[in-house]
């Protein structure tokens, strides 16, 4: 299979049944390299370096891992070490324990000989659902969103970040294929520069009118009207809807708030995470202090210089207009609605 | 005069009483290179590109520029195009066309023999009454803050942006001054990255505990506690309390807001302009895209990355705790705080 065309087939990693190869977004737009990946230490791996990222994107490549990884050695033991490695890659995102439980399950419930044939179709049918999950957030975004024109949206949650086209990105994306005079404005998204790097790659791609801009900038355009709405995506939902997200996102969604304009919220159910009560309780990932000393490659400040690096930051759920799942939109995002999308009959 | 002397005497400008010297701002914290301008025309291109900058010493740097050109070519027509030249470098700053207005002022009023005397008295005057307010803000914004030990700002206000040892920055090296546990929290600031090049510079020299981060993790910090104060200083502050300063401060504003914790603006009342009503009506410049493609000289988007990229953003006045200035404080800064700032006889 040619790269590029793998890579307009599918943007951030494609399965072939055995291996698992992920675009390294780390090198992006520089550099479309592909990695290949055969095993749980690796697939870990590339999560903590973020070769492959986003919340539902690292939920498919953890069960692939672990599915690899069961069909190389599938003692019980080395089952749950792989499984520990998978999870503990990066603290954030709920779709990895969640995805990596969902396999390990899987294949827990088989004999010996059935555990790689079912942690495999467990892998695929995560990754089925996720794009299949992505279609209907874009759809019931875009109705949602009727109108607006003017949409900014934070670091990347397009087909690199998610299954299909996307979270928030999709949903933009969705209302240009509908509205040729929209415009995505993309916050660069310090420190890895994922909204500069990843989504302008795939707004070019996808030919879509956008600007990119400092985060900074972000409240200013929207106190001054030149804002319709924000969308983003989420790294993990709390059960009253708090929401995790990349850092910057938090402060978007204040000057939306004070702007008068929606502030929405866009992922799959995977995200959602019953267990945590309230954003509070959500552990936010701290990072090197390399990324903030530099940016693109280069040393911005002196090489020593002592810095605080969280990755996510915590919206309460007063100020998000809607989050929209693959399930249907609570809007606004409470205990009670959160709820209803994950499981509807109890709510009927 | 050794350039290390002259740096530790004196962080962004020296005058002999003929040149200005500028320390090159656009190469720190790498290089300190030092640069002599002469006239309008250089002193204009520095302010443009940055190689000095701050509210204050933009206006300091406009003062001596158009004295050395009065003292060159003293005509009537060259000054009033020299002052021109000059109050168009950056359209923000109220202080450089204050600073302009003062010296072509101050020379329009003498004979022409008299006239480049007059010109350089007043842009010392100017220089002088800027380390004036400059200690008189440290001293004023410390006993505002006095208790607060983790204090969050925004670009560059210390040495290198205003006379004496800044405005914002100044305030908080008082503090620390005063109380060995005080840490300043150092947003980096894009796309010019003031924070990371300059701020940490500056707290280095002067060996107060600091740590950098990216404009985005600002307000998650401040929702978890993290952060006792934000100060930050002002470019221009309108007739209202509405202040327009570096951008990413608006964002800053709105989260110190959510948090509960004062948001400190300090500047000399040079950056006042009564003639401005309200923030609607400042000027924001639109600096070029390739500030936002580019960090530390890495490019990191496409080349023709469309982007957006104001330089300031407007704060309103009633997001502000207090306003500090060398003549008292505005707590909060409203219409009439805010005159009485400015003529503290018709207040009393």
């Amino acid at each position: 299979m040619a790269p590029d065309t793998t890579a307009a087939a599918a943007p951030a990693l494609t399965w072939d049944g055995r291996v698992l190869r992920l675009l390294d977004q780390t090198l992006l737009p520089a550099e479309e390299t592909w990695i290949s990946v055969t095993g749980a230490a690796d697939t870990a791996d590339a999560i903590a370096r973020l070769v492959i990222r986003g919340a539902p994107n690292i939920g498919i490549a953890a069960a692939y891992g672990l599915a690899m990884e069961i069909a190389r050695t599938p003692g019980d033991e080395e089952l749950r070490a792989a499984a520990r490695r998978l999870r503990e890659a990066r603290p954030t995102a709920v779709n990895l324990a969640w995805a990596v439980d969902r396999v390990q399950a899987a294949a827990l419930a088989q004999p010996h000989g059935g555990r790689a044939a079912a942690a495999r179709a467990e892998a695929e049918a995560i990754h089925a659902a996720e794009d299949a999950a992505s279609l209907a957030i874009a759809l019931a975004g875009a109705e949602l969103l009727a109108g607006a024109r003017r949409i900014l949206t934070h670091c990347n949650t397009g087909a690199l970040a998610c299954g299909g086209t996307g979270s928030a990105l999709a949903v933009a994306l969705e209302l240009a294929s509908r509205d040729g005079g929209v415009r995505v404005l993309a916050c660069e998204t310090r420190p890895l520069l994922q909204g500069a790097r990843l989504t302008v790659w795939e707004l070019r791609r996808a030919g879509v009118t956008h600007e990119l801009l400092v985060d900074g900038a972000a409240a200013g355009l929207m106190r001054r009207g030149e804002v319709d709405a924000v969308i983003v995506g989420c790294d993990r939902v709390a059960a009253n809807g708090d929401t995790a997200n990349k850092v910057g996102t938090y402060a978007h969604a204040l000057a939306a708030r004070a702007a008068g304009i929606p502030f929405i919220v866009a992922g799959p159910t995977s995200t959602i995470d019953p267990a945590t009560a309230t954003g509070d309780e959500i552990v936010i990932e701290e990072r090197a202090a390399d990324e903030v000393r530099h940016a693109g490659g280069a040393l911005l400040t002196p090489q020593d210089t002592p810095c605080r690096n969280p990755a996510f930051d915590v919206t309460p759920a007063e100020l998000v207009t809607a989050l929209v799942t693959e399930r249907g939109i609570a809007s606004p995002p409470t205990t009670a609605s959160v709820a209803a999308l994950l499981d509807p009959a109890a709510a009927r």
